[in-house]
Order: C-alpha cells, then structure tokens, then sequence
C-alpha cells in the first residue's frame, strides 16, 4: 500500500475528472458537470467519456488515462458493474479520491464488489468517498460537484451527512435558509472514507466554524469520539441522529446496514464528546445559522423581555428545556428596568413590559439591557398588540440591534397575524434571529450556551495504562473459562478478576471440617455467616442451612453443628461437601445500591455504565453510558446525570456515600476493558455503596466474554 | 340575586353596547366599534360616550340607561376607576353579560374593587367575563368586539385565553394560518365567568368542531375537570399550559395571580380528562387545523412512505413520541407495495421508495395506500432529490389527493429548497397539511390519533359514596386529634383511619401481663412478633428486646420472659409498660413497596397520587395523579403510567403482584378525601403489595388535617 495522499486535496480539489460526464441534460452525469462550471470551480474539469466530443462546452476525454494533467479528484457516476473498471483506471492513473457517486453496492446486499473496490484503489493509494453518495461541495474552491442546488452559499459551517436523499434535500434547505457553507460531503456506504477521517482535518479548517453532522449509524466508533472531543473543545459541533425510537432504530439500521447501537449509548457519548444533539434537521440548521452569526457570550445570566406575560412563561418553560439560565438578581434587574417597566409590570425575569408596552418602552427595554454589563443575553419576546406596532417592529429592532452591535447573544421571538409575520421575514433578511415559536428562539439560545459551555471546560482523559490492575491474574482467570470452552467467568472467577483489579468483594472460604471452618473465620474475622455447600440442596434456608451474623468460635462451632443437624434431616442421603464460610456485610438499608458496569459496543468499542442498581435497573432504566478511557470529571458527570445519584448524596437525612470509591470502580472496570480483549460484558449489580470513605463492594459479578478470537472488536 | 342569564346571548348577541366607544381612532373605544362594523355583526351596536354625537357614523348615547333596546351584551372600555359606576348602570339596564376590557383590578393587586363590581353585577342578574381582556369573537354573530384583527375567519374551532396579549396575537396568528373561529373568548382575571362556564355550553355547540384553551391559573378545578371530561368525550379538547418548568411556574403565578399548581399534577389529569396538551402555541394551532380538516381514522395502522431512509427513520422516531402506531403486518405490506418499490428499497413500515423513486412512483403508492383498507393513515414524505420534482409535487398531490378525497388521514412533509417551500405553500393554500419538518407533521396525526383513542374509550366514574367506608369511626379520630389542637395524625389514629377504611394495616396490641400477650396472640394469630415497651428503652433490639418469628403460645411464653430479663439486664431501673404483640409480616424482598397518596390540591380538589416507594419516591419522582373521582380502569392506566409499573406485574421472575388491592386502596383514599373535609393529605409509604389475591399492607401512614373549617377548600 502506498502512502495516503493529503487530504486537503479532497476539500480544495485543483483538478477534477467526470467519469460518466453525459451528453443527456436528464443524467447525472450531465447534471454535475454543469454544476461544477456554473458555480464557479477554478480549476481544470476534465469530462470523461467513452464517446468523446464536448459536454457543456469542453472536450470528453475517451478515458481518464488519456489526461495529461494530474486529477485530484474522480466523480465517478455511472453504473454499478462498470465501478472496478473506473475504479482501476482512476487509480492507475493516480488520481488521489474518487467519489463514487453510484448506487448498487452494499447497501442492496453486494458487499464483496465494494470491498474490491476499496481494497485496490487503497493498494494504489486512492481514496474512495461512496459509494451511493450524491457529491461533495467546497467553498474554498468553489467545487460543487453535486447533483443537487447551485443556489448553495460559500460560509463557515462544514456538513458531513450519511443519508443521500436527506443530504441533498438538506443543501437545497441550506440555500433557503441563506445558511454558507465551507463544505458539505456526503458518506453513503463509507466503505473507506468516513465521518472521522472529514472531521480530522475539520478541526483545523480555518474556513470551517461550525460542523454539523447527519448520522445513521457508526463504525470505528472510537476514533471518531477522541475525534469528537478534539473538535468540539475547538468549535461547535452539531450532530442530528434519527433512531432514537427502538422502532427508529429498526429502520436505520435495515438502511444503511450499520448497527445504530442502543440509542441511549450514543446520547450519553456525544454529551460527553461536547457535541451538541438536535432533534429534528430544521433545528439544526438553525442552531448553525444562530450560532454562526452571534458573538459567544461572556456569562450565562439571561434576561427574557416580553410585553405578555404568558409568552414570558412559556419562554421560561423553553430555557429550563433547553438549559438557559435566567439571570435571578432581583436588585440588579430593578435598577436596570425600573423606569422602562410600568407599575404593574414585573420587574423579575421574565421582565414584563406590560400589554400596553409601547415599541418606544422596547427600544429603552432593550438599549438598557444590551449596555449592562451584568446582563449577558437577551431573549425578546412581543405579541402583538394594539400598542405594539407590528408595522414598525422591524424597523426598530434593525436601528437598535444592528446599530448596537452587540457583544453579546440576543434573539427575538414575536407572536402575531400577517404584519408580525412579514416583520419576521425582514428580520431574518437582515441576518437577525428572529422566529415565531419562542421554543424555537430558546432552543437557538440553549444550543449557543452548550457549545460555550463546551469550550470553558476542558477534561483530558486518565491514561488507562496508568491504572493499576493485575493483568496476569485477570489473563490466568480468562485462559482458564476460555480452555472450559466458555463464554462466561464463574461467579468466583468474577470476584477474582475484581480482586486483581483492586475492587472489593465479599471474602469467603469454603470449609470442609469444622476446625477449616474456625481458621477461615479468624482470617475473614469475625461476625461471618456459614452457608451449607451441597449440590443436593438448593434452598439452603429451607433446610436450615444458613445461619448469620455469628460473633465468635462458640457459635461459629453451634452453627456448624446445627447446619449438618438440619442438613442430614431435611435430606438424609444429601452429599455434603462442606460449609462456606462469609463476611457477614453490614448490609444495611441506608447503603446505596447501584450498577456499575463496561461494555464493549459495537458501535463505541469499551463503554462504561452506571445507574441505580437491584431490580429497579430494569424498572426505572435510570443508568448513564460514557465512551472510556475517560477524565475522573467525566465519571463524575455521568453519575450526576442519573436522577438516582441523589442516593449517593445522601436523601433524606442518610449521610453521603464514598463516590470516589464508585468513580474508582467505573475507571477501573473500564480499565479491565481496554487491557483485556477477551472481556465483552462486566456487571456488578449490586455495587454496595458505603458512607464516604468507607469504600463500596461488588456484591455480584457476572462477566462474559467473546466468543473467539476473531469476534473482538 | 336574580336568575343568571342565558349564555347564549354571550356567544350570540342581539345588541350590544360599547360603554366608553370613542371617537378618538387610537383609542381602545373606537377600535372595537370599528371592529363590531368592519366585520358584519347584524344586530344593532349602541355607543356610549358622555359627549354623545356621531361614531363611525352611528349615534352616540350619553348613557347605556337612554337606550330603549335591551342589551345582550355591554364591552366596556373605560379607566378602571370608573369601571363600577358602568357596572352599575348597566346592570340597572337588565344588560346580561358585561366584558370588562379595562385594567387594573387584581392583576395589580386591587382584589377589592373587582370583588364589589362583580358582587353587584350578581345581585343583579348580570355576569362579567374580565376585567383585563381583549373582548370577544362569536362567528354565528359575526361578532367581533375585540381590538384584535379583523381578519378574523368563521369555522369550527373555539378558543378560549387567559393571557390577553397573547391571546390578542394568537387571533392574529389564526388569520394567518387560515383557521376557522366558531367563537374566540379572553378570559383575563376570570372575576365572574370562567373557562368552565363557557366549556359547559362549548360540549354541545353544533358550531364548535374543536375546543383549544390556552391556561395559566386554574380555580374551580373540580367543575372543569368533570366539564373537561366531558367535553374531550364529544370533540378534540386542545389545552396548552404554560408554566411546565419550575421558573415557568413561579412567573405564571406571578403574573395570573392564580396559584398554577404542580404542573404534574396538572399535565396528569389533562390526560385523565382526555385533553391533548401542546407544548408551543404553534403546535396547538396546527392541531386544531389538522384534526379540522381531516376525518377521525377507522383504526391506527400508520404508514410512512419516503424516498429518503433518514426521513423515513426520523419519521419512526417522531411515532413513538407522539404515540402513532406503525402498521407491522410484513405480508400485507409486501402486497401492497411490491409492485411500487424498487429491488434495493423497503416494504417494511416505513416504505422506502429509494431516491430514485420520481413523481409516478410516488402517486402510485400514495394510492396503493390510500385503496387499502387494512392501512388507516399515511404519513408521506419526500426529500428533494433529482429524480423528485419538486415544481411539480404539488400539482400530483392536489390531484391524488384532493381527487381521492380521502377517507383516511394523510399528512405530508417534504424537505428541501426554495422550490420544495413553495410546493408547502402552495398545498397549504389548497388546505392540504403539508409540513415541512417532519415532527410537525407527525405531532399533528399524534394529536389527532388521542382525540380519536379518547372518544374511543368511555370510562365513567365509581361514585365514591358508594365506596363503604366507617366514616362515623374516622369522624371520632378527627375530631379528638382537633380537639387536641394538632393538624396532623399519630401514627395509630392514621392506622385507625385506615382500618376505618377497610384497608389493611398491621395488627398489634399492647399487652402488660404473659396472659395477656397471649391472649393478643390468639386474636392475631400466630407467628407473632414480641418488642419490649418502655419509655426508657430505645434501641429495642440492643436490648434484646425484640424476638420475631414466635410460632405458638410456648415460643411466646418463652420469649416474654427471655425479653423481660434481657431488659432488666440492659437497664435495671427501666420502667417497662409491657410488651408489643404485632402481626409477623412476611415482608419479602419480592413484595413491592409502592406510595399511594391522596392529597386535596389547590386547583383540582381531591387528588390520588400513585408510584414507586420508600426512598425512591424523592430520588426517582416517579409518581403519577389523577383527579377523584374516577373510574377503576383510569386508576389502573395511572398505576400503568408510572415506570416502576413493572414491578407490580412481576420483574426478574418475581410473581405478579396485587393489582386489584392497589386499585382499590386507592379509591379508599380518595373517597377519605372526598368525604372528610378536614383531612388534606394521606400518604401511605410504604404500602406493601403482596402477590395476586393476598391484598396489600398499609405500612406506614401519615394524615394531615386542614388548619381550620375556614380554611378547607
């Protein structure tokens, strides 16, 4: 395999070549070569096509082959079976990527001619986009090499999208929305080139702001997260992943073939990448648009103004949504509004300017609250009213927002009939973000404030190398289940791989003699409990095998004797092998109960779990995902995010729990993860969680394991 | 006070008089004259101006008593200082309803001049809507004394507001969206009239297809619960609340004067009532258009059709939130859309018709869905793509559709450029809904499928005084914890209640003799527990004070003295009083602890309250509400609602629990409520719900009564 070639060439191609080009106005073939020329590309554009003559005005060339000059990139759009033969002849000739625009590969099942495609052209030191793809766009070079609008704007977001049909659809909208565009690629099957590979020289891109991304589903997951967390420390990054439903995540993955992962899994990830989630296509756009044209903000304290007093609320409903923070200094907010708000009026945030505020009571509203320096953002709210003049907002806003220019975020919502509506739309003429659904106008906010968040605080991830475990006893408990043939450790092989990795469990000796079951009890110390041990007795308390909390050698010596007693009555013929003596935990009610666990997904590689434990895992499905390895901030984070983490704090009046120990437990099965390959699933269900300091104890472990070698990730 | 007048007049008046009609045009007085002209009301308008001459063309009077007609209905609109005297005079003119636009009454603080204009109106058979609105619109009328828009349109949908700038706003957004207005009605400080009174004849308006209520504050909440009821049993009930966040509630309260209550509390018994509730205005209105518009659906089998997977996949999200059922039936699908789906696309639900799919190919399964019987509605969506024409969609969509003229519901939703939203506006204009995010769209068939379930379903309610309950044995308990001073319960006169009830609590007596103790034994029945009682005992079982598990009367006899002698051992000079004879109670881990609760709210009167228990009430707030009385099937749907609902059908393996005690103790509590003015909240922490048949065990019971009969609701 020769050497990758820079991918810079991808986004500001020099010379370009139409494999495909077509004479017919109807194919697509024609469709991007006009494209291409009418948008203005710069550089050479080479039509290749086996009939020769000219498309739109340039000379075919009969075959890629024949150019003199060197192509950085190959649109490839013509059929399915002719591909490999294009493929060949583009990376003989060296052309550094091709967009395979075609369809027909794996996404109907032809897996294998996709991947000889791949497999030759990265041999010849090609790169493939696609197949199944609808093009690529790049501002800096003013190469629109799509089949989709020629309306699209040169700007600074970068959109990187995995459907086809919803990509092109989104250019179209992006047009619309006069949202600009640094660049705008399309995946489809990924079969070499994929989200991570666009996003690793995103992150530098000078031209690019903001990367908003549509996804389906993921592979090579890991990269892709560091990749992620790298980009959006940097700039916001806008993700939108239909498959939230179970029945959504059905659909997505019959399409592109990619498993979707739990979508919960995903949802938790990209919080802690920084990556900000939209719901809805149309959201995201407009938090790029807001966000790509607003200053970030210097606070979080927010003030909302409104004329009615139910629009008011409902934008308090929306910033609670959408995590904005209303600023609540009572004295300060009366010093600011006292002599724009009338006396019955409110003066608290939302500030209520009254039905019969005037656009003249705005303007002074809305100058005092952009010069003070304790407010740092401004939601504006109007319905219209007989006072408030619809005819003329749009005038005032433009005066006042635009002379001001201010440092500082605002965005405006109004309510109203056709004059409100036509105000709007000047509005967003002028580059002001202005909407009609106050949900729409915060959401905007909240997504700014996200990404603002995002860039204060930096996490950088505990090398998992670091953490101390012990690998050789953890490797000698897996050789041994794998020799056995399974794919799951016994519950003592469980508690020996927590041993190694310095995680509590309960101790425990199994004895076969009556003086055994003395010198195990000295070396677990005293109170244990002495658990009969015979295959031929499964409800050990029925038959009166069970005795707890013994206190010294005395009863120890009692118990024994009263187990064997019960034993050989409820079962006279039982073989006993012995008794099993225990720790006696302090089990107490008061101690929190929760589930930690790591997971190898399919789409993240090693994931690490926690939530509330016992049987309310299953009940209440409170439990929080983090890709590892992963900052001690972000354990903590994801243990805050439960709504049962209020245990650990301690509800009514019981003291707090020792975190540090469950953060402790969560890195460390993370660890065991990453270290040993062979591991696909630990649970510890119950975790014990003690008072602080006191530590915490798997109570029990269940750990799988993959099937063979070659199944692992 | 005389007889109340017919509402009708209100929603269709004969005459009107607008008390402070002006001739200045800026003036509030002068606006609605003009608005009652502009919009063809037909009966005869009397302005009254203290100047008299000539407004808009109509003679003035200097006083509403110089009209010789009678006056349905007076707008008065003059400053709230003179507002009384109008009362007055209109009032002594037999004027039947009075809508106060003026301001400034309790909004601002001044409760007291609002009480005297109401209580005279009252005396004299007069009724107030306001003050504090912004008047009304009835369409069978053509009636519009509002200063909102004249471009007000007659149809089928009533809306009802509190808030007045919005609500003067949402008049103007209904023009806009073209939605037809059977009346319109500004509700302000809600002095007199309120929503229930204009709900009660909204249930048989035959003008009235739809009823959409915009709420802040709710008073009165009984009456409107059970007019809710009733109304969402005959016709879509449409409510948008503002004030679900925390903040949002505090500024409603605020702003309303009208205590805004848990939103929970409410968002629960809107579901009960079997209203929809939106969360933006927008949504509301789009609800009400599309449920308008279209007919209720024959069952719930949804398809989506796309040319877009992502859409397609983002569609299926939207379903589960918004609660539309996607057609599943593999067999019946294929042969529906076999023949319209290319090789590589998906009969599956949703249907893909791949992005190759054109125009033909589009209204050819459009209408293979609209032929079937087994499919009930359509959800079609299309992203702009080459081969999907957007300048000509709404041409084949008018003809398909409006030719089809459909029985079932369709919505549409089409995502791409300029062109794409141009096709939306144009099949907007033809009254076809069509969207251009696809959420909206899916919310709009999720709204229109719960009214459809509502009217399905029928549950009436159990009448609580039918529940048998020895209301004399809980007077007595009520009555000495009164006598006492205490506003609250001791934990056994609230096991008193309870047994008053006929709802299990455990069983224990206090006996001072062994005879004794043996004699409460026999009445419990053994096995029995045994706890020592002295004052100056606390830690009970350090003592060695408590012995569980006795099984016949030698255990017990045994354990009364083992008890007695380890006290004396413990604390020689202890005074002990006895002994504590209780019930043993196989409290297993598999039993579920769950809280039922019912508490009289401050808007809705008596409320039960169900979920999880113990300490994970305050951890996991996983409770739901429903307003009592009500039916046994609605309880259970509130018990269903909650997450931990799984615990009582039996997790992990566990058995299925009690339902039918929870339901029924629940009932219990609410009929307490009901039928016990004093009590204000019980709470039962746990009850403890056995396996099917063996009931369930009020553990621990807290009663808190009303601080004085003045205070009770």
């Amino acid at each position: 395999m020769t050497g990758k070639p820079d991918i810079k060439y991808l986004f500001e191609p020099r010379t370009v070549a139409v494999i495909g080009a077509s004479h017919n106005p109807e194919k697509i073939g024609y469709k991007i070569v006009e494209n291409i020329l009418a948008c203005g590309y710069g550089g050479n554009v080479y039509p290749i096509n086996p009939e020769g003559g000219e498309i739109l005005g340039i000379s075919a060339y009969k075959s890629v082959a024949d150019v003199k000059e060197d192509i950085d990139v190959a649109v490839i759009t013509i059929p399915a079976k002719s591909v490999y033969e294009a493929v060949r002849s583009c990376a003989d000739k060296g052309v550094k990527f091709s967009l395979v625009i075609s369809s027909g590969f794996s996404e109907i099942g032809d897996v294998e001619s996709e991947k000889k495609i791949v497999s030759y052209a990265r041999e010849h030191g090609m790169r493939i986009i696609g197949p199944n793809i609808f093009g690529m766009y790049g501002a800096k070079a003013s190469f629109n090499a799509t089949f989709g609008t020629r309306d699209v704007l040169p700007g600074d977001v970068a959109i990187i999208t995995q459907s086809g049909a919803l990509g092109i659809s989104l250019m179209g909208r992006t047009a619309v929305d006069k949202l600009g565009l640094s660049s705008m690629f399309s995946l489809g099957n990924k079969s070499d080139i994929d989200e991570s590979d666009l996003l690793e020289y995103l992150i530098d891109d000078p031209e690019t702001k903001i990367i908003m991304m549509y996804i389906e589903g993921i592979k090579q997951g890991e990269r892709l997260v560091s990749l992620l967390r790298k980009a959006a420390k940097k700039k916001p990054v806008i993700v939108i992943k239909a498959g939230r439903s179970r029945r959504g995540a059905i659909a997505a993955a019959s399409h592109t073939g990619a498993l979707a992962g739990a979508d919960n899994v995903f949802s938790d990830i990209m919080k802690q990448c920084g990556v900000i989630r939209a719901e809805s296509i149309q959201e995201a756009l407009d938090w790029c648009k807001y966000i790509s044209e607003t200053r970030q903000p210097n606070g979080e304290n927010t003030v909302i103004l409104t004329n009615g007093g139910g629009m008011g609320v409902m934008a308090a409903d929306a910033c609670e949504k959408y995590s904005v923070n209303l600023f609540d200094d009572q004295e300060t907010l009366k010093k600011i509004f006292a002599p724009v708000v009338p006396a019955f009026g409110s003066m608290k945030n939302p500030v209520d300017l009254t039905g019969q505020a005037t656009l003249e009571n705005y303007k002074t509203a809305i100058e005092a609250a952009l010069q003070n320096k304790d407010i740092h953002s401004i939601i504006c709210l109007g319905c219209e009213t007989a006072f408030f003049d619809a005819g003329k907002i749009s005038e005032m806003i433009k005066k006042t927002y635009l002379e001001a220019r201010p440092d500082k975020p605002v965005v405006f919502s109004f309510f109203g009939g056709a004059r409100i509506e036509e105000c709007i739309k000047e509005l967003k003429d002028a580059n002001i973000p202005a909407f009609s659904d106050v949900y729409e106008s915060v959401s905007c906010m909240g997504a700014l404030y996200a990404s603002y968040r995002n860039t204060k605080y930096a996490v950088e991830s505990t090398d998992p190398q670091k953490i101390k475990i012990d690998d050789k006893a953890i490797e000698s408990v897996i050789k041994k289940a794998l020799d056995d043939g399974r794919q799951f450790l016994m519950p003592y092989e469980g508690e020996a791989v927590m041993a190694a990795a310095g995680i509590r469990v309960p101790r425990n000796y199994i004895a076969a003699t009556i003086e055994d079951a003395v010198k195990c009890a000295e070396k677990i110390g005293y109170p244990v409990v002495l658990k009969i041990v015979s295959r031929d007795i499964i409800h050990k308390s029925d038959a009166g095998g069970v005795i707890v909390n013994l206190e010294n050698e005395n009863e120890l010596m009692d118990a024994y004797q009263a187990i064997m007693f019960n034993a050989k009555k409820y079962k006279p013929d039982a073989h006993i092998e012995g008794v099993q003596v225990s720790e006696m935990l302090a089990k107490l009610t008061k101690d929190a109960e929760v589930i930690a666990g790591a997971i190898r997904d399919k789409s993240f590689g090693p994931v690490v779990m926690y939530g509330l434990g016992g049987i309310y895992v299953e009940v209440m499905n409170d439990v929080s995902f983090r890709s590892y390895p992963m900052a001690k901030q972000e354990i903590l984070d994801m243990i805050n995010e439960t709504r049962s983490s209020k245990l650990l704090a301690g509800v009514r009046g019981s003291s707090r729990k020792d975190v540090s120990a469950v953060i402790d437990t969560l890195a460390k099965l993370g660890t065991i993860l990453v270290r040993h390959d062979d591991i696909t699933d630990i649970e510890v269900n119950p975790l014990v969680v003690y008072d602080e300091n006191k530590g915490a104890l798997a109570l029990d472990v269940r750990i799988l394991l993959a099937k063979s070698k070659e199944v692992k990730k």
